[in-house]
């Protein structure tokens, strides 16, 4: 009998042990607790995410005690009606209201919609201010106000129609560019306006949003900053295991124009990762390589804070995520030393154009960062992989990173001085005859070189996903494609001395 | 020494409990012992996948005694000989004997290989029902019957041989389709006669069945149901969990010319789903937004019955998968509204095609469903959109993905005309001169524009994984092709006035 | 009172046990605690990882001593010196110290960088010499000693440089294919001098090494051995649960010349894997089909140990993967039997073509298995199949592999006789005109006909991933590609003739 009763008194133990864990272990606003009240029914799937959260189980103050190495929140002080709460509903979408224009009243309560950098940097500030650092950040203008780019985005979204006249090529549509480009850049929220929508409360009254519903990375916002904490910490669990996993990064980095995460995929340490992360924790503050983790994903790499198994930093956290990058890689012709500042926009190569090298490949490095702190970054690089690595066998992979890199953007330049000489010689029209460099079948061709084979080629080599270095959008492409625009050349110019 | 004997107690109670929960709590028949006794050791994976299923855990009886809510049976009532036992192999396997040409005598039963819907109706019926009203159960004759697809299945299929004549190209044999186009829609499964083999318990007679194996969603049984619930229901086990997560549907949802699944990959659901559905709960019914789980797999949105915290249903379940699906964005030339019936075949447009849209895009209305009806299945969808999002999010994103599509509509229509030309201009031959419009060069580049581009841009759009709308088989591609397209035309008609 | 002094005592005895279960269970050699004391500061992750291993937890001793369809050691005697202690970095590291021309002097101890297979077998003799009749062991040699396959890597590899004379293709250098085919087929390592680094603990020589960091299967070692088991079992953890899962594979067979994980993934095994797989048992020895899981990953069929449920062994472990592969499907012209022996540059075909078949597609016999060890091979295979599949289900779905690559091959040999035409009347210039056959526009299309699209169709056949046999690589593009061939051949011989 005795027995019986202590094991479920146990059981007892055991079961409030783990109610408790999951319940509540702050007060939750009373404007929160409104805002529950109707939302736990109108849209339950967010309301459940959020009280899964950690924001729903911690006030601010509460995480301000931890050790510094604990600590999520960077803020050192905190507006006194935040303080003592869970971080609710309210507390994001009622914070900064008067700077937002997406302000609307709903149910008493001043409330956005768009909850956004400024908002989180209320108790996230550092972070926050490292992001406004990083080029993500900068993504709609460094796309939009790119007149260059523009012209790649026209070739590549503006719609064909066919007429007497020939085919003609629209510039894209706001939407349009909404649904593909800047999905991922960011698009500009602005307020068009209010509409009154019925619903299970009655009428009610929303503004009407253009650019709506985005994340992208460098979104622009309706209280002017830029950005979306969201893009990668996803509402409304903002669940750091889910950052830190690399599938966030293949929402926007999987395509062939920046394959991050395909080439991730088929490298040892994705192989590590996808086989055994079941038994890891993703969820430590601070991030012990060889006790939570013993392989990268995205994060480790590029920015989380590591700590040996005495709690020693290996590498501090960083959400300017060029800090560990030496080398641009991706989305342009060349390889190059990465811009001095997020906003590309503002780079001039000799010819006028905004390109971070001329055309044959030369850096424009009064824009870019140089020679030292390229090193600099590169080292601090190199201190994650040394987290498991010998300092040969990372000597060995950057060499062979730098040859990859180097010979790829020799091919490049000779895939470049073809289409350069078939400018010149009329056989299709480029800048110096005042058109698009994209627009043409050959100068297609050109693009793939560059924007899918060569980018893969280098990104292959610096995450060793081989594949896509070979013959998965690899040298095998990059090499047919040069072959390719020689074919083509020698042929028009045959033809066009005939 | 108390203390001791308290531990181990409890420890015992605990290992007791962990048996008891995994074995039976049901009957097994006399029949299924029978066949468990020699397959435990000739099929041993298949016998314990089954151990593992609620099938082997529960009788339909106490099955059918469940909440409303939380069913899984459909059946009011059960044939007596079933009601009791667990639902073994004999119960599936020797069901509805006589209808079963495949029926063969084996050790003592009349058992049959293939279990089809009419089987799984016995206890299933309003999901078999459903189904049937599906698309999918249709996917053999929707292909086989239709004269125009199967001159894409020749041109895809046929074997190319290599003459003084020329080249040829063989009309597919039944082998090669049933291991190319027919795996997923599904074989005709016939009996050929029968075979004797040699086994470890003596000589057996077996019948012999064309078109075997095949689990393909529209596949004709031996009872000339139409059907396999196994293509998403796994043998033996048929787990909800295996049927709720997307890597069901990526068997045959991966391809270019229907990518749901690899758009799917990019999205930020799918984002969610991988980083977080580790703590999820796949196998609940109901099923419960916010509770059990928190972002969609392809079953949420499609199928699935799902309900709130209050267990109020926010949609009901549906095996009729296009009963929230307002409009056919796949592998056809244009989107359309869905067809009224599930046998697509019966469609013809003005050209005596079997297309439900003509060759420049306009629905062919009578055979397929009105406005009403297409709104009316939008707004379920939505309902599923509105467990997490607000309105405006989701009428924000409609109004996008409406957009896409009209756009990638126009932009085919485009291309179209290039084609209509090229048939017009004697430059390759089409319907109207009574050739196939698929099986030459250029025609294939015409195939690809809307099979592969441009139905990737539109899936992009609808579930929001925006890199195979842009540079990953979309826009560019899309557009790309439309240029050469151009190019081909302007080149040979020029060609051909010389 | 009472009951809360048994919960408490209850706590610590779960505690302790916790504790001791991931403890050591053996004693760490004092060679190798000398190797921790600085390494879990310099290394962390590593050391992490190895004390997570199997290898961290038991002695060769006591491991030795399993029952034998447990064991994970195939030696029968260990040397003295390793026999009682945990297989520690010393162990592994300074193991056969003689023969390691990359042994150096590192705090008083002899230590090797690389470790390989010959010191693997100390411990796992069979396994490595299993390994040594794998074709992967000789992927090296395989690759580097065919002059044939070397014009191949030259096209793919070697980067074009563009001067007044024309295109130029380089012969690639070491680093470029260290980065790319030899990343995975193993490259050659060799010490080339010394080095003096500062480390944290003061000045210290390390060896350097060429062709180093890799890990391919085909290594070419420091101390001659060939290969290098930690393809597979990732360093340091060495874990079964990694080996036996899909991902490991994937690193080297995902791209379109060898897409098996590609393929596999879009298979109804890796639907159910990738499912349900979180449930399973992945380390199991022996490894219970219906028990410890209930579908195949690459592992299942190709390589590990199979038993039922009475410990029955269905099929023998084996490292020579070969062992139950009748056919080699990629990589080639034609599919063929496998090699009598792994060193596959031997072969020479009727043309002196270092080639197991004729371009016409007949086998070069006398270098393959025959026909009686193939189907015995095919047997090995199907033993696998039929632990869930029956013989009806398993031979249907051979007769269709056997069935799709026949037709495979006609294609493969209509694209042939097409290219084989196109260097007869100099359209393009061959192996019988001295050139490569792989460096035209036109030859690399008929490259991309079998070395993508037919191996795809292939794999897709045998390992039922049927998106890939049909519009992902599939016959789609193997009968366009041929289609292209053609037109090429017809447009250029009209061309010529003019």
């Amino acid at each position: 009998m005795r027995e019986r009763m202590v094991v479920a008194f146990f059981i007892i133990v055991f079961i409030l042990g783990a109610f408790l864990s999951s319940a509540y272990s702050v007060d939750i606003s009373d404007a929160t607790q409104s805002c529950i009240e109707c939302h736990s029914s109108v849209t339950p799937g967010i309301v459940g995410d959020w009280k899964r959260s950690v924001h729903a189980a911690i006030s601010p103050e509460i995480a301000s005690k931890k050790p510094n190495i604990e600590r999520r929140v960077s803020a050192k002080h905190f507006p006194q009606a935040l303080k003592t709460y869970a971080v609710g509903c309210a507390e994001c979408h009622t914070m900064n209201a008067a700077s937002h224009k997406d302000t609307f009243e709903h149910n008493g309560f001043n409330v956005h919609v768009v909850v956004t950098p400024k908002d989180c940097a209320v108790c996230h500030p550092v972070e926050v201010e490292e992001y406004k650092g990083n080029l993500m950040a900068h993504a709609y203008g460094n796309l939009h106000n790119n007149t260059l780019y523009q012209l790649l985005v026209k070739t590549t979204n503006g719609s064909r129609s066919y007429s007497a006249q020939g085919l003609f090529t629209s510039s894209p549509d706001l939407y349009t560019n909404a649904d593909s480009c800047y999905y991922c850049h960011g698009t500009v929220i602005e307020i068009k306006g209010k509409v009154t929508k019925d619903t299970q409360f009655g009428e009610m009254m929303f503004p009407v949003l253009s650019g709506w519903p985005n994340h992208g990375v460098g979104r622009i916002n309706p209280d002017s900053s830029m950005g979306s904490c969201t893009s990668c910490h996803s509402r409304h669990q903002f669940s750091i295991e889910m950052a830190r996993k690399p599938y966030t990064c293949r929402e926007c980095h999987k395509g062939p124009d920046v394959p991050a995460y395909a080439v991730y995929s088929v490298s040892k340490h994705a192989n590590i990762v996808t086989s055994l992360g079941k038994h890891w924790n993703f969820k430590g503050v601070p991030w012990r390589v060889g006790k939570d983790f013993s392989a990268p994903t995205c994060a480790v790499c590029h920015i989380s804070e590591i700590v040996d198994n005495e709690g020693e930093v290996l590498i501090k956290r960083t959400h300017k995520m060029t800090d560990r990058l030496p080398w641009r890689l991706l989305g342009l012709i060349y390889s190059h030393n990465y811009s001095r500042t997020p906003d590309t926009d503002r780079i001039k190569n000799s010819m006028g154009l905004q390109l971070p090298t001329e055309l044959t490949g030369e850096s424009v490095s009064s824009y870019l960062i140089d020679e030292r702190e390229a090193e600099l970054r590169l080292s601090k690089m190199k201190r994650v992989c040394l987290g498991c690595h010998s300092t040969s066998w990372v000597d060995g992979h950057f060499k062979r990173v730098r040859h990859s890199i180097k010979i790829t953007d020799q091919s490049i330049l000779t895939a470049t001085k073809i289409i350069m000489d078939a400018w010149k010689n009329g056989i299709c029209k480029g800048p110096s005859q005042g058109d698009s460099p994209f627009n043409e079948a050959m100068e297609k061709k050109w693009v793939e070189a560059w924007l899918f084979y060569g980018n893969s080629v280098r990104y292959a080599a610096a995450m060793a996903g081989t594949d896509y270095g070979v013959f998965q959008n690899g040298r095998w492409y990059l090499n047919k494609t040069i072959d390719e625009l020689w074919d083509i050349l020698i042929m028009r110019t045959l033809a066009s001395k005939k």
